[in-house]
């Protein structure tokens, strides 16, 4: 855990403090006094930043929700037949995943007790049924399958990258997010069976 | 929650309570006095049945723990092609995820601060490496695709499984677990893609 000097502190530093500390005790069970001291600074001086833990936590999870939602405005995902835009943005979703892990499994976590994370569940849906529209007109356009229903389908595919958060650590055996943005879409697009 | 007579009260009874309660609270946010409460019968009668609570845990995760290995005992998980055979767990699991779903839920929570999670998280790798064993030997029978690395493979299966229980609902918008299995296995050995 960092104990950087008060005075090098910045909003930027005490976020990432916030949302380890968050990840490891709950949103619910952290209080100002333990942000306090993770941060190693007064909670004076995290007020000065910030209104309270709440806007820390709004402020997490939505820098993972911002890059999420950049996806979709990239030129990949916005050009082109559907299935191949759904695919650029899977690999696109492992990658933001990996690259923000601290920040997604927050976003991941979030419960819905306070008015915050009613709003972040909501964006969640709201990213979800973007993809869930992807798969849809993929489906309209002929190139994936139909045997199974779009809505089930988008869950096992979130479900399936989402628990990347639990087992993934930065550096641990050599995997790189590049493998697993690879295996992710080769399963999901392929599946494991052998083609005839 | 049940209200049961204490006169009607059986282990099985108060082991389906304090699965609802720890999967609510967490275990280790639910004390004897919380259990005590949701059962509606004295701390002394539950101290009756069992030690405490770390018993009740480990009654409820062997539960499904049982059900779990049970699979690789079944003549369809032991007889036939490795592929056919990974098939036919990943099909059960998926049933058995759901006909246990608190159980299950319990299991995977499991985070390892007492002697019965380190057991349990023990059970659950073996379980594991059982599953990634018949992966590999359907990759060495040819009849998977060798492209990605096995473990990785095996994880996003089981991250897909497992994410079942943060939503699936019994009864809820007429999904079945039948539905549900049909859609894992079509998934994962099949992919999203059609097939040219």
């Amino acid at each position: 855990m960092t104990t950087a000097k008060r005075d090098t502190y910045t909003p930027e530093t005490l976020l990432s403090v916030a949302v380890q500390v968050f990840n490891e005790r709950g949103y619910d069970g952290t209080s100002m006094e333990h942000l306090s001291r993770a941060a190693g600074i007064s909670k004076s001086s995290i007020y000065h930043h910030v209104t309270g833990k709440e806007e820390l936590l709004r402020r997490a999870v939505s820098r993972a929700l911002d890059e999420l939602f950049g996806i979709l405005d990239e030129e990949h995902a916005r050009v082109g037949r559907a299935v191949e835009r759904l695919e650029y943005v899977v690999r696109r979703m492992v990658e933001v995943l990996i690259s923000d892990l601290p920040y997604v499994t927050l976003l991941l976590r979030v419960r819905g007790n306070t008015g915050t994370e009613r709003w972040a569940l909501e964006r969640r849906r709201d990213f979800d049924h973007r993809v869930a529209d992807l798969l849809k007109a993929a489906a309209a356009e002929g190139d994936v399958r139909v045997d199974m229903e779009g809505r089930l389908a988008t869950r096992l595919v979130f479900g399936m990258i989402n628990s990347i958060v639990e087992w993934y650590r930065p550096g641990g055996g050599g995997t790189t997010a590049g493998d697993v943005a690879d295996a992710v879409v080769r399963l999901v697009f392929g599946g494991l069976r052998k083609a005839e």
